[in-house]
């Protein structure tokens, strides 16, 4: 830190609205929620982490490669993938990536006017400041230094990931993990204690989508994980139920299913045979066969929620890889992944009125398109008991994103038909600063209720007590 | 009330906003419109409750079975609809209801924290403080005493319907009816010098979807009401429009028209004769036939509206019944109408090139998909002169919904191709209530502009008197 | 001005948030960007107002006769187009237009209230106050003062383009120009030293809707500008090409493009050829074959763009005339184009792919469908360097919808992959309300960040000069 300059450090009342007087409500909620442990229900932290307790990579290994926040930025601004340290799939390619992690990590802080206004540099000044110690703002001239510090913290045990782990205060954190995971991880961490901690979640997409490449090599995978053959449809199904039950064995609470559409139509049992089969023949069905067949499978999944108590997650609307040569070159989960409209009403009828008042099934509702939010999903969720509509998802899970959920969220559907916040993030160290962020924006929303005098104070603590709390834990639940 | 507790009352400065400025100057510009009657002139009280006055029901029967609001909150959390006393269709239904007014009571006031953040919450309020003078907040443990309360209020005099009307200081109250009403209730009405006070709506909904399962039988009703015949598409249209002369001698001043599509396309003399025709010989048209008819019909309607001056409401794009086995056991309004997307450049397209401009129409448009507000609705109301955009309607008619609406209407539409305020509730003790806040959120809305000097203070009150009193009035004053 | 009222003044905090400390700060923002020089990259002056510097004609045709927002506002309560002064097309027409330009500002003036909470009441005032000293509120009864005070003001050389042009400080102004102009008033702009300050824009739609009426005379027009013979596809492409360097060459930084849909799927060369030969052989295309040309033609403009480093821009989802005799009668403009859905995610994946990261290309989108914000456009402009996302548009520049557009668009874009304001006006003397006003919103919408510990103050106020002035010229630099 330059000699003179005044130390880096976070506003108490950062995200807290402007007016004074709510935002001495909004402080007063908050503190009831802020220290409360952190309920993490659906993220993509990997067992695997936690298990091994290795020590984190460096710098931009752990908080800019693999997180398409930062990458997105930094390329919408002209920097190319692999100048950010991101490898190209194929290790023949004739693209090298940057080699220096130092290199990546001055980009980005050189970078950092462009995140302005942006969740990424909320949960960015939390990590560095709070959770690392840095105590100057990133820039070309600092980059160097905040490198150190951040690599010397790295080094030492108190940055491993169970440490972390204790001391952000995370009481369970569910992984995602494909339909054929032999869940050794989930295995060791239950030996040593974790598995209370550390659960599963199911998810099945790829083998779901017909017409992906690698399915039928990833039904291979599925037979082997089940331990049976999969030659038909019913063995296919029987495969599921078979890895379902043992991720319920594991812990699991839910399955999630990452749709382009939130179709839940069933098909008829000969017609699913038919269009199974010709798939597992080696045929590639068309695109309107498998639509048709990852539809009838929602509602074939919800039907097997309701069996065996798993809550079922629904994340459509979002045509992934935009740019297919950079699919090509580096891979899924670049940034290319772009929201579409979605439709709910009509999509979600065939599922919700077989299972929409089961009192064994659960579904969580995510969208991109925040359109849905007053004219389908709270509606949905606001009759439906068995549904729940999920926190902001992605794109939305900023501040005013997650404003903009409880202001045409809550007037039909009320608090308690949300599952209050979920985080759904592969950056372990963001984890804190996107429950406290989210704890302070319904500590503000809350707040304007009161000072608008449509709501006691006591009913929003309880009610942000709530949210950030007991309905995710209450939402993921197993049923049954 | 137990002992040493604060009596319940409700803020004067409730649903204004927080910001100290903006609200005095929404205190100052509510004061001009609190106090002014009701123009009520879209609602779902019948008629006969006015006529016949006898006393409303106990407080179950009046505040909880028939609000499909509070039915379908409860019913989301848990609460069968049976056991909030909604009875079966089929009295031979095995499912028994609820006989215990006082359990159902009970059953909503320990749910009362579901309501948080809903218009529900407010309208209740209201009404249990302002119109029943209820001196505690509803709870498990208040439920039987304010029950007894309610139920000694609803003895007396004072709370029979014509002394509510008279203290709710309701100006005019428009009912929906049937287009085969014989419109007696109204007759008895304007015997009893009420007439002005209490006007028919003509709704002929069932009539125009061939398709929908007893419309065969509703043209017998409507032969029955118009004394003529319908034996093909031209005695059908002069029964139409025989009824729409019954209903302007009865004094209405509109007709109303919920369709799922918001299309007008007419279709050629001839395939209209075609397609009713054939539903009339008893053959189902296809959905297509049936949708196109509808559309068709809709610009028949407004071609009859130009003539006889009667306003027209559309409210398009709610999917009825998404749950189709709670209507075949409780019947419709359940709670289970769900919004789907709207569009309405292209759909009202033909009507506004043919109708938009003639002095003698008035199309007044709702929606419940408010995405459009700002895309189609307020560009449209805009320039055509026969167009006013209704008030935010059912799921939006909420503090933030009208808050909405203002913002993303008025800046293209202005204040004056607006109806003001339309309620549309069949709770008649809610009407209070729902003005109110809506004077209130108008309020708040014009404050801001006069606090950011984008209004002078006059402006903004003159303007909320028009929206609260003027505007209305007008906007269903009988064209020609 | 009546004897004793106060002079009609303008506050200096206008349009500034209405809590006192954010409006403290957006203060401070607004201080450093007010004097700014305007950069005005896309509007619809004439190169020839300025070229030839004649004084502006009375004050009903300067400023309500062309300006569509009044007279749409106007008609919507009745006025009828001809009674604003708007001539038929045809001369012949039995319409004969109000002849008196006071009879038309009074019928304008005594609409005041009408405007109340619309950006025209906004940009008025200015022009009334600020540009013109007109010391009192337009109304029936003062009407005919003002009326004097512009019309004596018009005749003065201080109100004639050019000097306007010099005190509203324009550091340059693009207009828009159909692909065969000569430039003739361009290449006299530039022979004055004016041609750094008054630049082309090339914009051919036109002659990409094969299905326009008058498009093969169109194409005549483009052979003659171009000195060749359009008889074929290449031809075709040819004298495009030769156009856009006559355009390069006189100064042009972008085109500009205005489709139904933003559909960029490229044909085969082929069917290319094929439709339209179809087309210039006098036969026409059916409209899906005519839609699929243009969007065929948007990928090939964005070929050419790669190349020529001519700034692409596009303006989609508008259906033009919605009142087809209104049209016929008084042309296009009137008021009557009104805003449908918009899809961009699927539409601009084949262009994007193709030249999403082409250093060489820049692709401006705009809207008027503001729910693509937060779900297309954000996350497209969040990734692809090529794009940037152009201001509120039409409808949307208007302080709530501005406002609006930041919220929903800077969480997931940040503001540097946003070009910053662009006016898009044909009302000369409302250039410098607009930039004033987007100057004040944007202001507001930082200082909302500062006063929420979301960005500091000298992070608000370099950002608020970017976005007034760096970023225009920046995202308009043509590239290469």
């Amino acid at each position: 830190m330059p000699d003179g300059a005044r130390p880096w450090q976070l506003h108490g009342d950062r995200a807290l609205p402007a007016d004074p007087s709510t935002r001495a409500a909004a402080r007063e909620i908050y503190q009831q929620t802020r220290a409360l442990p952190i309920v993490s229900m659906h993220g993509h932290v990997e067992a695997q982490t936690i298990d091994e307790d290795l020590p984190f990579g460096n710098p931009a290994e752990l908080l800019v490669v693999p997180d398409h926040y930062l990458v997105r930025m930094l390329v919408s601004q002209g920097a190319s993938v692999d100048r950010l340290g991101v490898a190209p799939v194929d290790p023949a390619s004739s693209v090298v990536p940057e080699q220096d992690p130092r290199a990546v990590w001055r980009r980005f802080c050189e970078s950092w006017h462009l995140f302005r206004g942006t969740p990424t540099r909320y949960w960015m000044e939390h990590e560095l400041v709070e959770v690392f110690g840095v105590a100057e703002r990133p820039s070309a001239e600092s980059a160097d230094r905040i490198y150190d510090h951040l690599d010397a913290a790295l080094r030492s045990d108190a940055f491993r990931p169970r440490a972390l782990f204790d001391s952000f205060d995370i009481e369970i954190l569910a992984s995602t993990d494909p339909a054929w995971s032999p869940l050794t991880h989930h295995a060791n961490l239950a030996a040593a204690g974790w598995g209370e901690r550390v659960v599963p979640t199911f998810r099945p997409d790829p083998l779901l989508h017909l017409d992906r490449p690698g399915w039928c090599s990833d039904v291979d995978l599925l037979s082997a994980a089940a331990g049976l053959d999969v030659t038909s449809y019913p063995t296919y199904l029987e495969a599921l139920r078979e890895r379902r039950a043992a991720f319920v064995a594991a812990g699991a609470r839910a399955t999630d299913h990452g749709h382009l559409l939130a179709d839940t139509t069933p098909l008829s049992d000969a017609e699913a045979h038919r269009i199974f089969d010709l798939a597992l023949s080696g045929v590639a069905p068309s695109p309107a066969e498998a639509q048709a067949f990852s539809g009838h499978m929602l509602f074939q999944m919800a039907a097997m929620s309701a069996e065996d108590g798993l809550v079922m997650q629904l994340h459509p609307g979002v045509l992934r890889d935009h740019d297919r040569s950079v699919l090509a070159t580096f891979g899924a989960d670049k940034g290319y992944d772009i929201p579409v409209q979605a439709e709910y009403t009509r999509s979600l009828r065939p599922l919700l009125e077989a299972f929409g008042h089961h009192p064994g099934f659960r579904l969580v509702v995510f969208t991109i398109d925040e359109t849905v939010y007053s004219r389908e999903l709270a509606p949905l969720a606001g009759v439906y008991p068995a549904m729940r509509l999920g926190a902001p998802w992605w794109f939305l899970d900023s501040p005013d994103g997650m404003r903009r959920f409880r202001e045409t969220s809550t007037e039909t559907a009320g608090f308690y038909n949300t599952t209050g916040f979920v985080d759904d993030t592969r950056a372990f160290c963001s984890i804190p600063a996107r429950h406290d962020l989210s704890r302070r924006v319904d500590a503000g929303y809350l707040a304007r209720l009161v000072v608008e005098h449509r709501l006691d104070l006591d009913e929003a603590t309880e009610t942000a007590v709530d949210l950030a709390y007991t309905l995710p834990k209450a939402a993921y639940a197993r049923r049954g």
